[in-house]
């Protein structure tokens, strides 16, 4: 795979450290919402404000993938935007699969920031027979059992699994032998697959926890 | 307020490096899995190969907040949850308020991992006159004019806000106006508050990018 044109000679991406990444995502959307408002440039001072960080971590973060900055200048948006992206691996369309069609499923096909970051939800699959043959936000429900030929077909890499706790891992396996790279994981449990497959957790309850977190031991401080 | 007991003297949470945090949440939830399969103990060792770390990860970080493991035993399982959420501030209820009530709100009052963790949705607020006056979930949905009064009868603290993302701003400073200590944002924008208002963001498209980055760049490694 190419790496990002303005990337470090010799910087392996896997040594940048979790919490960098994260934060791209972050400098991502804040840079997004920046262009949105009209705006060309923006410093790292302004950036770290809108993000509540400071601006030598700004810097500090964003250096770690190239210069990217201009003296007197700041950070070009739309340029700096297109670097994050192509770090990201976001500069294409992901194509996706929604296994899981239940309430949280649902919610999250009317979800519009997906598609708009490059993630096309391409298929839904659940197992409920009243769910299965209907379209939901206008994409069509399948059976598990067709997982494999659909997979296939539209060329699925990414699954958001939205199925309960109890099936979660059992799910997660069909979806490894149907050669899915990377999972989304919504349920609760931390699944148990081979090395090769990435998988992202989303746990809500954790970030509850956070912002309990937050409120009572830093918000008074 | 009181601090945990175990805690060691003096260390001032909010030192506390916000990852340490965020995987407190991740042990508790690996604890509670572990509780439920019978077990009574488990190693460093054991507890990080479940969650991907090293056995010095975890002890590292475990003891950011007090000495819990028992030599030749390991932590014992109840008492280190105990333990977590002492230090979380979940061991007691917090009572929430749902504001937005569309798909993905919804989808939220259906999820039970929020009440097994001590967060309780007490109400549900929302614009849309279709909405208001319904129950969800066996939840009554109110109008957003009525948050001052509900607020303060049910003792809310924090607010679970899936509004839309050009209202949310707005929505945010209603609920702070009247006494909200917290704010778990689902609207893909960064709020602008006060500063002793403790906000967590949840930005799902974002949880993509990191996993897109994992697939691309680690994933083949």
């Amino acid at each position: 795979m190419e790496e990002p044109s303005g990337l470090k000679e010799r910087i392996k991406l896997s040594d940048v450290p979790k919490a960098v990444v994260s934060r791209l995502s972050l400098y991502l959307r804040e840079l997004q919402n920046l262009l949105q408002e009209g705006r060309k440039t923006v410093s790292s001072t302004e950036l770290g404000k809108r993000l509540g960080l400071t601006d030598a971590q700004v810097r500090k973060d964003i250096a770690y993938f190239g210069q990217f900055g201009y003296p007197g200048v700041g950070y070009r948006c739309a340029e700096l935007i297109a670097e994050i992206r192509k770090i990201l691996g976001t500069d294409r369309v992901w194509p996706c699969a929604l296994v899981g069609c239940g309430h949280l499923g649902q919610a999250l096909l009317g979800y519009r920031g997906f598609r708009q970051q490059g993630f096309d939800i391409r298929v839904g699959f659940d197992v409920d027979p009243k769910v299965i043959g209907t379209r939901l936000h206008g994409l069509e429900i399948h059976p598990l059992e067709r997982i494999g030929p659909i997979f296939r077909e539209m060329k699925i890499e990414l699954a958001i699994l939205t199925v309960p706790a109890d099936q979660a891992q059992a799910t997660a396996r069909v979806l490894v032998d149907h050669g899915v790279r990377g999972i989304l994981n919504f349920a609760p449990v931390t699944l148990n697959l081979p090395q090769h497959i990435s998988v992202v957790g989303v746990d809500l309850a954790m970030e509850l926890e956070q912002l309990a977190f937050a409120v009572e031991r830093l918000g008074g401080d």
